[in-house]
């Protein structure tokens, strides 16, 4: 099996095939997908798995040049924003919308990680960056 | 969004698609899949989500006449057996089989869910019954 901490099939595939600019969602259990965009859907239940534990695995492959968030969860300040923060420079600048903005952003995306986050508007678009 | 314990997509429409006596795998991290069984890869990362948690979520669900395990998860009583005990009358009768006997089994699954545990031999082929 991969022994990298990252383990899970369609987003080992995802992030490997993400080049300069293009984006990947990671949201909430209840965020709605739009059509076309390929979604992988981790959640289980209630929480399982959390968006920050979702986020966290990704970063630990996708090189990250800047992120996109609702200007609702920055004023939330909960778990999924504070792990945001914590995040850091892994990744980049932050661009902050409105939710119904952010909303029409995901069309865009090349893909839509679901969670089983239960918290609203734990969302964010990762740009991808590259490594050279 | 669905208002049920499970929500996860893929694995609600295989549990609805079960008939009496089809089967559904859940396994750990490392367990083969046999070719051509359809796979519902949760795996995001080490323990996440674990085969505890995934059991618990298919069992809100799936009704279930029997089950199948390997003597070897038998032998060493770690939580992924413990969760299969407390199940008790949940998941049926018990059949008992050699590890390399469930890798044989699993090929006539419905379905295979691949969990994060990273527990050997925390497998389980669920038996599916009726509510009639």
């Amino acid at each position: 099996m991969k022994k990298t901490p990252l383990i899970n099939i369609a987003l080992s595939r995802v992030i490997a095939s993400l080049g300069h600019g293009d984006r990947l969602v990671i949201g909430d259990a209840g965020m709605p997908v739009p059509a076309g965009v390929e979604l992988i859907d981790l959640a289980l239940t209630r929480g399982i798995p959390a968006f920050v534990e979702v986020l966290q695995a990704v970063l630990a492959e996708m090189q990250v040049e800047s992120h996109v968030v609702a200007e609702e969860m920055v004023q939330r300040q909960l778990p999924p924003w504070q792990a945001l923060e914590a995040a850091g420079s892994a990744i980049g600048q932050r661009r902050v919308v409105s939710h119904e903005a952010l909303k029409e952003l995901t069309r865009e995306a090349r893909a839509f990680v679901r969670t089983g986050e239960y918290t609203p508007y734990a969302n964010v678009m990762l740009v991808a960056g590259v490594t050279f």
